[in-house]
């Protein structure tokens, strides 16, 4: 298990002098501007308002916001409530609650997340072949998560062994983390990439230019039923239809076996402005993908493959 | 064949005083700004910034521009040169470029498409049901045509038949023609509808909240694969799975003999700044779907159906 500097990659948070700092990621590309957080309270805003983002980089953020707080159970609860559809936030606050020293779990919690997302790449890398076209959805990087990246962890580890061609960056509205975070992450780590309107993939993949899908999760019920950014669903129709493997890769701490299917996870819906100024609009944070869309599931507990009911239940039980 | 007056609806553009005026689309919805037009170079320019867009409007305000211009076959040629994709302009071009009185050509063109359009959207709004929930894709109202517009014009008359319940607006990046514009028609028109990021078109489908879905064509080659506003092949494919019907309105200038099948259309690859400010981005305006995932093609001349080989000769030969 590696646990060398992961060189190159940016940082969500650092926690330091008995506060929590956290790159404000609306801010980004264009600044890198640092929120200090004294309070449980200010760091739940950092989590509501998506200053910080990524099922995995919210867990570790919550864990460091319980080092800060009085109450332990209230500061739990008032986390847990600011973003419905990710699980690693409950499993996150759930390790590191009753812990003797909560700062000293959350920097493990951190560390064995930058040690997961290493194993996941390396996993993920092998299932590349040569010169790989691959398409991304949203932010699945070192913003995401703490350590590199999960989906973009496994695009930068396919790139040190010369298996990756180019990166698709599907822009990802309505808040465009990628092309704000994941082309920024790309470039910073020199991989060639172009950004396309989400709407784009598809004649991408009709024309034969996408070679493998891959993305993060929000959460991942016990039969394989991936929620994840909104359009992420028509992606797994899409590789389907024209035959592109299309991979998830996440930590197992997204996995939820008290999730039975897509049908039980709360989908997040989100204020209107986010796409329109003024009239109405329907703003869903997420979809579901069905299982039966899925290639493979890739974490740091192995590759998992269909029937996912089985192999899920045996990296749980890991 | 009704001509009365169109109420409720915009005009894209009116001939006064020896000019064209344009209502500048990329203005809108914050702005209603004219743009007087005294040279075919001036109209071009409108058409190739999008000032004015839509296929069938582009081509009523080419032909329009002949009216302007002192060489006329030199004009034609700048004007067929402005957008690639769409073929309802050379169509306008051919019909306008040698007419005695070039002006009363492009009136009698613009009048013809009004025609059309109503036509058109009254033989589509048959295909709705009671209370139906649409789902539509950039731009195809008023502004798009100079009449009442086709898919919209559909939505609107169905709306006006007791038909429509709701419209789901996709937003349609980049540049957001069904946010700022279709939404902006259907409020002036006071039809329900909601704006949605166009990766959320999947999970609308999935839940079951879309009941048809209608968008416009810029060409339709004569074996019936279409080529529209680059997201639709998306929409159609997600449309297929999940069993909703898929509808392309477009009248019969938009349906090219001379392209046997959609690897023959070309697609128009605009400016990357429309997607990133900077960085490297790919942005194809439009996509191609194939017949085999269109439900039916309504047009002023019929609603044709599968084998389209066969009904689009049929329509032509009309």
């Amino acid at each position: 298990m590696s646990t060398a500097p992961q060189t190159g990659t940016v940082e969500p948070f650092r926690f330091e002098d008995g506060a929590l700092l956290i790159l404000d990621q609306r801010a980004l590309p264009a600044e890198e501007r640092w929120i200090r957080c004294e309070t449980v309270e200010q760091v739940a805003e950092c989590i509501r308002t998506l200053a910080v983002r990524g099922a995995p980089a919210i867990g570790i953020a919550a864990a460091y916001a319980l080092a800060l707080a009085e109450d332990r159970d209230a500061a739990a609860e008032l986390l847990r409530s600011t973003r419905p559809t990710a699980v690693n936030l409950a499993w996150a606050l759930e390790r590191t609650r009753d812990a003797d020293d909560p700062l000293e779990a959350a920097r493990r919690l951190h560390q064995d997340q930058r040690d997961a997302d290493r194993r996941l790449a390396e996993l993920g890398a092998e299932l590349f072949g040569e010169r790989t076209r691959a398409l991304t959805h949203c932010n699945t990087g070192a913003l995401a998560t703490g350590g590199i990246g999960t989906a973009c962890g496994v695009l930068r580890v396919a790139w040190e062994q010369g298996r990756l061609a180019e990166v698709w960056v599907d822009e990802t509205r309505p808040l465009l983390q990628g092309a704000r975070l994941t082309a920024w992450e790309l470039r910073q780590a020199g991989i060639p990439h172009r950004v396309v309107a989400d709407s784009a993939a598809g004649s991408l993949m009709a024309q034969g230019r996408v070679d493998r899908v891959i993305v993060g999760a929000d959460r991942i019920a016990a039969n394989g039923d991936v929620a994840n950014k909104v359009g992420t669903y028509p992606l797994a129709v899409l590789a389907d239809r024209h035959g592109v493997p299309f991979y998830v890769a996440a930590p197992v701490s997204t996995i939820d076996p008290a999730t039975p299917d897509g049908a039980s996870i709360p989908i997040e819906e989100r204020d209107p402005a986010e796409i329109v100024a003024a009239g109405d609009a329907f703003n869903p944070a997420f979809d579901v993908t069905p299982a039966e869309l899925v290639t493979a599931i890739v974490t740091e507990a192995g590759v998992l493959e269909p029937p996912y009911g089985e192999s899920i239940a045996k990296a749980l039980a890991s």
